[in-house]
């Protein structure tokens, strides 16, 4: 097998996040934060399923620790709580933590983002180390230092920039992952690739497949490319102006999706898949080809997204209204405006998102 | 009267916070961030007392907003909690606030601290402005980037270095201040005089009567050089490594005088008095001159602290230990070495700090 990969995130202020991706990255990744977690004491934050599954790994990980406190949350976005969040900084400054204690997060987006957000605030900031379990949290969520909790009136609507200092993406955990969390990981990839790597692209075309089934060397190579990807965009605009907004493509209705859903009915990946077809739609508008629009439509095609329940129009609108990367002045859509190129498009009247979401929700793989 | 003083703060990113000190800064601070919050969402918050002595100084600040939305909060340290701070972020996002929106704090320590995190996580960050409203804060708490909330375990647990926009310290607000409140800020004043600027401390000398009156120029003159001595030391180390820990003199045993004391019986400047008298024993134990110790205890005599209650140093003992600065490897103590001289002493064993705590708390002004 080969060795995992590794990808130096270049941060802002000079420091940098190295990103271990690949089957052994866990192990790869105990001599390259051993030091930094000898004689701390160390909060391992998961949930039930995860730890059965995969604690074994952070046992090896943390064997110079002076002390192990495990913490644990719910499965998924309902651990994205501040109530939760308040819980654990109680728990953790009981059991004696301190400014030096160090917290790795073994979990999903959802144990990732609130345990970034739990360390980032804990005593003003502690540092920690993602191990992120799922093809989502390896691809997307792990990397570029956003970190968040839910309100009832939005996802990830608290929250702040807090890097890890390391990532450990270790390919062998998704062997354990359902195939239909495996699809809704490969969203993201795809997300990426079709506005800034085409390659990459065809490489998910091609082995799509293997990679639902859970092939690690070649899910391997795709987090590569997609954290490759994303890491280029992060770089660039480390606190989210317009070239990190790019990896925004297909989130607004997305997100407008899940919160009329509740956060529970679908996959994130997969309601950003059905936002990105519905962009797919404004894009056309504005003169993307068909024949690239519909690249992209065919390869989600193949994903057999789960289906879209009935939805109120003029409630996604209200929800997209109120969604976090609003202005004052509006929505602002990414949109491709060619294979690996996408832009901000800002002023998309709301008569005319609402009467392409009504033809999209009447039929979201249909050409404009 | 003379104009307010601007001090720029210099942050490590390159950035800078103007603090607009003195009489009249309100009006002064009205050119100065007019553009920054013309056309946005200002979310004020206070509390009733405040709201209801200085909200008109608010008004003609806001004026150029695109609307302003009044945040209210209790008085006092009472408010600093994290469910308060959800209240606040479900409130700012069902108003409409989005990341471009701004913040104000008009308040003591406890709306700026409280207000500055609640800036610093709502949709993972916006902008804010302080306008402390008590000497304590003027000095001390909207200076540095210091935010945050409290847990039952421990005062300022959660939290995050958030520095505001700008800073406007009007010493006129001063004059609604009890003169208890002008004491417990003028303690913060001393305590950074005394290690950093022994001209400041001359100034609080000769014209202490006249500042615990409310004289808005001294005062004003006082701010200005306490701030001065804080920027001086936040610059050279903004992520607090030892020398902003300087600013921590006299907090080890105030910290766990205010928790013993559930935060609400005494002033956090009058238990940092009473640390900063108690810190002078463990100086004197390792060689400051005894003159040099008695000046500071004469000046404290003059502030007629509030009494100390009884209260056991075995508990006192207990809570520096959870005390959010201790390391691993216990207690760092900031002592003056000489007038003007601090450092930062570890390794003093719990049986001397018992041992002189009970000495200071049966004779809290004497030498050893």
């Amino acid at each position: 097998m080969p060795d995992p990969v590794v990808r130096d995130l270049e941060l802002a202020d000079g420091t940098t996040t190295p990103i271990v991706i690949g089957v052994g990255a866990f192990e790869h990744g105990a001599d390259r934060i051993g030091a930094w977690l000898a004689g701390r004491t160390v909060f391992v934050l998961s949930s039930p399923t995860v730890r059965g599954l995969w604690g074994h790994a952070t046992t090896a990980l943390t064997r110079d620790a002076a002390r192990v406190v495990e913490l644990e949350v719910v499965d998924g976005e309902a651990a994205k709580t501040v109530a939760t969040a308040e819980t654990l900084w109680r728990e953790m400054l009981a059991q004696g933590g301190k400014r030096d204690s160090r917290l790795l997060t073994l979990g999903g987006g959802s144990v990732g983002d609130l345990g970034g957000w739990v360390a980032g605030c804990f005593l003003r900031g502690i540092e920690y180390v993602q191990l992120p379990t799922t093809l989502l949290a390896q691809v997307d969520a792990s990397v570029g230092g956003k970190t968040g909790v839910d309100l009832p009136g939005g996802k990830n609507t608290v929250g702040l920039f807090h890097h890890p200092a390391a990532v450990l993406a270790d390919t062998r955990v998704l062997t354990t992952l359902s195939r239909d969390l495996r699809r809704a990981g490969l969203v993201e990839v795809v997300k990426m690739a079709y506005l800034l790597d085409p390659a990459l692209l065809t490489r998910v075309e091609n082995d799509l497949e293997a990679l639902l089934e859970g092939d690690v060397e070649r899910l391997a190579t795709v987090v590569d490319g997609a954290v490759a990807a994303k890491c280029s965009v992060v770089v660039s605009d480390p606190r989210e102006g317009d070239r990190r907004r790019l990896l925004n493509f297909g989130h607004t209705l997305g997100h407008a999706i899940e919160a009329a859903l509740g956060y529970s009915e679908m996959q994130h990946g997969d309601a950003v898949g059905w936002g990105l077809l519905f962009a797919l739609r404004l894009a056309e508008r504005r003169g993307l080809g068909t024949e690239v629009a519909d690249r992209l439509r065919r390869l989600l095609d193949r994903f057999d997204l789960p289906p879209l329940p009935e939805l109120d129009p003029d409630r996604l609108i209200a929800l997209m209204a109120g969604d976090k990367k609003a202005r004052e002045d509006g929505l602002v859509w990414v949109l491709p405006r060619d294979l690996g190129v996408g832009e901000m498009v800002s002023g998309i009247g709301n008569d005319e998102v609402r009467t392409e979401l009504i033809a999209f929700l009447n039929d979201p793989f249909a050409s404009v």
